[in-house]
């Protein structure tokens, strides 16, 4: 029901040069990447999400027989190429970066080698989705980070934008370490945690807010968490909590859980105060949640005054990504096969150096540090190019080529980070769980440095070129001032 | 293909206190408004959109079996709840504001009056659509606002924060006043224009800029935008394009647009070298497009240093409303029927005094100065109350009450703003086109005063409540108060 046909959620212009490209007879293999120039937050890494979508697009990918009316209502396309477009379906090659990597800024995360016009047409539809997911999984993570050992419950879909973004968001949330979401869909789609208990509105349909209460935990005596804050958190949501909680103690029921959750006021003064109150009462076992605006900045905050908080719902910041709320994928033509069948390396030139691609048919092998297992480096070189361990490697900055670091043989192990999704049209992959997504996730932000997980200023990890890439996109681009 | 069910697009909570109040055998009509506190951007207003996907919404409203099935394999609901789900269906009324009115703080947009159960599960997906349309209206109104007579065309789709983001997004935009968009699938299900030439990647697949101008020239005749900045605008791109044009002229063919694109750089510097360019050249029709991370204040900043811009083509910045990613709507209970019929107002105390609601049930009216046409205040009141133009008129400002204003009998007009949409059950009310809801749009926006619609410290317009409401309200605060 909810793999709904994408195939016009496209930019118009990949349809005008794609009859570009048809009405030339000229269709040659290319090479697109999607990569993205920055960090967003300024934070050390990204992490890919949205894999899954976009297999299941390209998989979907055709135009119906309405799709074709519209089109050829718009008066620019002639009846040779709607007719190509009714038969159309993708018979190309697509690599990626697996769901829940750590991903880095210039890095190809998703690649696609087809004919031309069928590269074209999926560019649109493949950045919205992955600039979304990579965006709200990297934004949670950050606040997963914030909140150490106590756990981000996803809560943001009445403010996310559009059905889609709640939808999707807290998938991409679930596999960047939140507990659970908020969303039944989300839920049901992709067998995640669901959690919530009742809303203001409960507490005031009731005469008072101890009868609400009560209501309340005759219903789910299991897992029981109060709303504290509708009158006032201290003098009456607190201690009416606290009353029923005993009550259910006096009747011999023991729930799973039992707990309140703070949704307005200072929440660091509050939770240390109901904190106290549930303690004396003999309800240590009682946890407190927190909501209310929250993001990474303000859970590091409140952590750093000593609030007494267990867990966090974060809605808006985090479903909107609301410092940032979009994220940079580009996806740029690097290659484009010849008449002999071999790629010949493309450069997209711009005054803005960060703005300069990488040329040519490319992979990413990841290097780690034998001796801890962490991250050392990200290695962009062509696919024909192979690392052997048992070899020193040279590590440089491409822009800053003097600093340079020589990984001793033996010392580091490498793993190739695209694997193939599609070959020449078929799917060759089979998505994860999202559970099994976020548990890889989980380690693999075990194998980044400390430095690098920083909130503030982190230290940003080394993706080198290898030197025969740095020397071709040096080639490429003195031949392209010499044509000045 | 796309009113796909929504039903489980909900937060858990909604459907574990629908159980409650299942449970309870409780199950009172209820009053529920949806209102936002204050204007995103610092705006004078905001515009309602989304109203046509929440009418969708309702009408699909129903839990398959799937649904339930999920639902059970959370162990925490019923089989008789469940069972009373399966059957489920919107049995109450709606009325709200239509699309592409505007709107302003703390006056209902949207009103559900329904069994509580019914009212508390159709929150979550409500406040998402509409907070994600009203957002990106209201966004993409300041963005034409600031390009005045030039004109704005919507370019986000890759950036926007899933498909329904971008697809609905663009609906909101146009509403709001752009002239069209370039998400074809936007342009399909809504009959909106939709536009675009072609990319980078276009002239980089070509041997050089002037062939891949050519070619494209060649294909479109009769609507050809050039996109110059690939590899240097003033020295290589706009010659190339003056040298097509010139090709094109002399063939006998006058297209109906000729134009160029800048994509990159200072967009006042090389638009007026650009213009200069085609004046000498002799193409003073051709047009100039400008695109690149613009915003309402770029654009505004741009046309104050003399930009020979002829239309913009906004992404980013527009379709993830990236200074404010979201609309506080909030969905809040004002009143409860008691066994009389008669509801009784019901009011959510804060600390916050901006956070206290306004009780009841309410609409709202537009009072019009007759002289000028333009709008004078919103006036809330009870759906009981009426307004006799041919009477005077006290408007007072509810939190600081001395601020009054006497409107005299026949200087003003009055329209009353909400609107039945369902009718216990049965939806009466048909949405009109996104043509037009923008025609209405522009309308609404001719009747706010200038004032109110400047990108900086715009007037804030007049929302008032009736000396009724605002004895009603004063009374329960005072009791809630005593009841400390």
């Amino acid at each position: 029901m909810h793999s709904k046909n994408l195939t016009l959620l496209t930019d118009l212009y990949e349809l005008t040069m794609m009859q570009g490209y048809y009405d030339k007879q000229d269709n040659p293999t290319v090479i697109f990447d999607v990569f993205y120039r920055s960090n967003p937050f300024s934070s050390g890494y990204a992490i890919a999400a949205g894999l899954e979508q976009v297999i299941e697009y390209v998989k979907n990918l055709n135009f119906s027989y309405d799709d074709v009316d519209y089109l050829r209502s718009l008066h620019i396309f002639s009846e040779d190429f709607l007719q190509y477009l009714s038969g159309y379906h993708f018979t190309g090659s697509i690599y990626a970066i697996p769901e829940g990597s750590l991903i880095f800024p210039k890095e190809p995360i998703l690649k696609v080698v087809a004919p031309i016009m069928e590269a074209q047409l999926v560019e649109t539809a493949i950045l919205n989705i992955l600039n979304h997911q990579c965006l709200i999984a990297t934004k949670s993570s950050r606040i997963v980070y914030a909140a150490g050992d106590t756990g981000v419950m996803e809560f943001g879909l009445r403010r996310a934008q559009g059905p889609d973004a709640g939808l999707y968001g807290a998938r991409a949330a679930v596999i960047a370490g939140c507990v659970g979401t908020s969303c039944v869909l989300t839920g049901k789609l992709f067998d995640v945690p669901v959690m919530g208990t009742h809303a203001h509105s409960w507490i005031m349909s009731f005469p008072d807010e101890y009868t609400a209460f009560k209501a309340y935990a005759d219903l789910y005596p299991e897992g029981c968490t109060l709303l504290v804050d509708t009158y006032d958190t201290l003098k009456s949501g607190v201690p009416n909590a606290i009353r029923v909680f005993q009550e259910m103690k006096d009747a011999g029921i023991s729930p799973r859980k039992l707990g309140i959750r703070l949704d307005s006021g200072d929440l660091a003064y509050l939770s240390k105060k109901a904190r106290k109150m549930l303690d004396a009462a003999g309800f240590e076992e009682a946890t407190i949640c927190a909501s209310n605006d929250l993001d990474e900045y303000l859970i590091h905050d409140l952590k750093m005054q000593g609030a007494a908080i267990d867990s966090w719902g974060v809605g808006t910041n985090l479903i909107t990504s609301k410092d940032c709320p979009s994220f940079g994928g580009v996806y740029k033509l690097a290659a484009i096969q010849n008449k002999n069948g071999e790629f010949e390396p493309k450069i997209k030139l711009s005054e803005n150096t960060e703005k300069i691609t990488n040329p040519g048919n490319k992979t990413v092998y990841r290097i780690y540090e034998k001796e801890t297992g962490k991250m050392k480096a990200d290695y962009i070189c062509f696919v024909d190019e192979e690392i052997n361990p048992e070899e020193d490697l040279l590590l440089f900055d491409p822009s800053e080529t003097w600093k340079k670091t020589k990984m001793k043989a033996g010392t580091y192990t490498v793993r190739e980070m695209m694997q193939p999704i599609f070959i020449n049209g078929e799917c060759v992959y089979t998505s994860p769980s999202v559970k099994e997504i976020a548990a890889y996730c989980r380690q693999e932000k075990d194998t980044l440095w400390d430095e690098s997980k920083r909130l503030f200023n982190p230290h940003q990890m080394y993706i080198d070129l290898s030197p025969r890439l740095y020397e071709v996109k040096k080639q490429l681009l003195d031949r392209m001032s010499a044509d000045d």
